[in-house]
């Protein structure tokens, strides 16, 4: 792909054939996935940028994101569908963000995440440029004290615009993801991955969260008894179990 | 109770008759209750997560909470009633919610309490992880001038999910409450119980509001001439004499 | 007056004759007034307390003030008249707040100002009790170039419930206010004065946006170049000057 | 020009004849131009004051800008026209912004610049009193990378008002201004340039949370993996290409 078209976010355009649809979606998840976003912006957590994606639920090689969109403004009408290299299977003149690799390499390397969400989150920024390590700073953000890596792009890919534009930046960054839900990117934001929809949505909800406590928990001064890696794995199976209470007053307010 | 059972929320469902009722309570009490739940998500204290309740006026054992449901959504219409188990009296299929034992352990321990919140209310928790004492800053908040303690769960019960789903974990809470107004739940949230419901609102208020001026003070550096014990007893006299103007601003700002 | 009267505001209903009025005040003028308590909310310097007063534009030994209540809920026909022993000049069933004579008190002593404004800013809170001093951070706040003093209760009167509920409070504030434009109240608030009602509320605003300036200013550590005090009081000069743009709108937002 | 004259912000009416005009300007320039002012408002950069400038697209010795007004009420019939000296083309009895000066001796100086905008922006004040060199901390404020300076008007003026109100004064800024898109006016707010109006917005909005970032990052503690000048530039290029998805989502919140 050249730089133009990456740049344009043009995809599916060439002499390829688009690839195969993994088949229709059910009106109610893709409404799902749309509030996905504006639950993100009412939240403060996407601002004019941000994207999320959900796996495809039949076909476990294709996702399903937005074209390219202020998030606020995302319905279920702009929902395109996309192979694991980036390609839209019906662009239909739209075009997908540039960094939708940053989702499809996810998508590849981790057969459990059924969705992700990229945000330029404010207060994940300082943690990634300072290379202070997240910790959890309450049950609510229990998913991190698996841990959670920076990725610095000049680490493979020297000077760059920060864009993850192209297969290879994606699949670096997966690789820092890991196996676990939160990956940060120094000078840029974070990405945040789960087994579902709502629960990505809560996680990337109090990840920003979470970074302002610890924040605060640091300026207070002295060492922070945050949750351990067995209390996190505990208590996020709570979150997991009752995430529906919280999902469904936030899509109440993003729906009219 | 089963662990299943504790998470479901499920209440007075088991072979054993429920709890007699301490009998019909005044539509406006319950609005009130239900107002008051509105008014934290409003004000600050209380996001998708957090409860509220009222000992019954007529009956010292037993209580009146919303079943579980997002706090800005609770109406008159979704008080429950339990005893000082944490049964349900006419559960007619609803759920209480899980840490509910909070506030039955907080009745049974402190006659005098008549309204407990519990909330993760985002200033607090930096304090519940440092340890750092909480001090009244102003006479708003003169009520934390008689101490505030933090709850660790792992001191009694080891690793777990951070929840207070069982009486043993809401005796050991209230322990930790003694007879202060406020404790703080480490890397979970905070308690506050007061004399009546708008006191109590009050209260949790202006813990949260507390807890950023003193992380400010602290940012400023040198001592902090917080109230003293003396003068925090005589300012809570006056909060309490004169909380009828804040409550009946509140109210009106989540009442139709 | 008891500490009943006090408590309860109660004015103007003793043996004593009520003090004579100072004549009928512009109806637009006590709308203004009016307005300033309202704008004071809707700008984050009052919560559910916080008074605003004025002197009476034909009698400077009288002024204006709401009757006790909710800031945001004050219009014109709240406003009643008081002498300078903080005595109601028509009740008629009515209550003072209990700090009037913070008001009264600062008339008394300060013949130059016009208007006086008291609230429990939440910023300013924590200089008042660590008594670092505010400075002047931008022409915004040049006022506080001149000097602001911090006022311990403590320090005459011992301790007590923080309330400045007689006239003797009253009297030692404003002689700690001495010829500034603010002073705080330790673990309580502030007062600001100013030459009339438009120009007291933008220093009641710049006062409260100043002390959050000047607490990031602390954290990014080194000398602070603030306005001194001749660059102070060439651009009050301004801000007295041009403060209409600023007063119309905020005005407009708190006025259908 | 006479002080009182600078004061009340007249301009075209001494005895000099107005300035040619530039020629009519489209609508839809005069209402984007309007929406930036309330953009900034709406975004937090711009409060009751702020001021927003674009080049005249077919003069370049001609600029446009509001007449004094609270930028939060600008729309398309306020545009003023105004030459290089400062002198409104076609006054009709309306009054300039007194700081002008700022727009006219950038423009003047910068031919490259095609908008500027003046905002007393809170977080930004911070960096101007402490001279910690801003820095980029993410892609978003990519055109930080180049360097921000700090203009104090005692350098060359002394004691002042701080207002920007002669030639003299914006020609020493502009010069502090250099070749970067930013510079900070010691106690006093920010400038900020840009190729068209809705990077300049762009920019503007970035610039205040940048400064956020920073002084999060700072708290944090150790060295900031900030962005450096190359990053920066290319990543700049980027926020220039893809601007349109922000500005039309900002126009639309201030747009009828």
């Amino acid at each position: 792909m050249t730089e133009a078209a990456q740049l344009s976010g043009k995809a599916g355009e060439g002499n390829a054939p688009a690839p195969s649809s993994g088949g229709a979606v059910a009106r109610g998840l893709l409404e799902d996935l749309a509030a996905a976003s504006r639950i993100l912006v009412d939240q403060g957590v996407f601002d004019a940028a941000g994207h999320f994606s959900m796996r495809h639920p039949a076909h476990p090689e294709r996702f399903l994101m937005s074209r390219s969109l202020a998030p606020a403004l995302v319905s279920a009408d702009d929902i395109m569908e996309f192979d694991l290299a980036g390609e839209a299977c019906d662009a239909r003149g739209r075009n997908g963000f540039i960094e939708r690799f940053i989702h499809s390499e996810v998508y590849r390397r981790r057969p459990d995440v059924m969705a992700v969400a990229h945000s330029h989150s404010a207060s994940v920024i300082p943690f990634g440029l300072t290379g202070t390590p997240m910790r959890a700073m309450y049950h609510n953000a229990a998913f991190i004290a698996a841990g959670v890596d920076v990725f610095d792009i000049r680490d493979k890919f020297g000077t760059t615009d920060i864009v993850i534009n192209t297969p290879a930046k994606g699949a670096a960054l997966a690789e820092v993801l890991g196996d676990n839900s939160v990956a940060l990117l120094r000078a840029h934001g974070m990405i945040v991955v789960g087994p579902d929809v709502p629960n990505t949505v809560f996680r990337a909800i109090f990840t920003e969260v979470n970074a302002r406590l610890q924040l605060q928990a640091t300026m207070l001064g002295g060492p922070i008894a945050a949750l351990d890696r067995d209390e996190g794995r505990l208590a996020d199976a709570v979150n997991i179990a009752t995430v529906g209470r919280s999902w469904d007053l936030w899509k109440g307010r993003v729906t009219r």
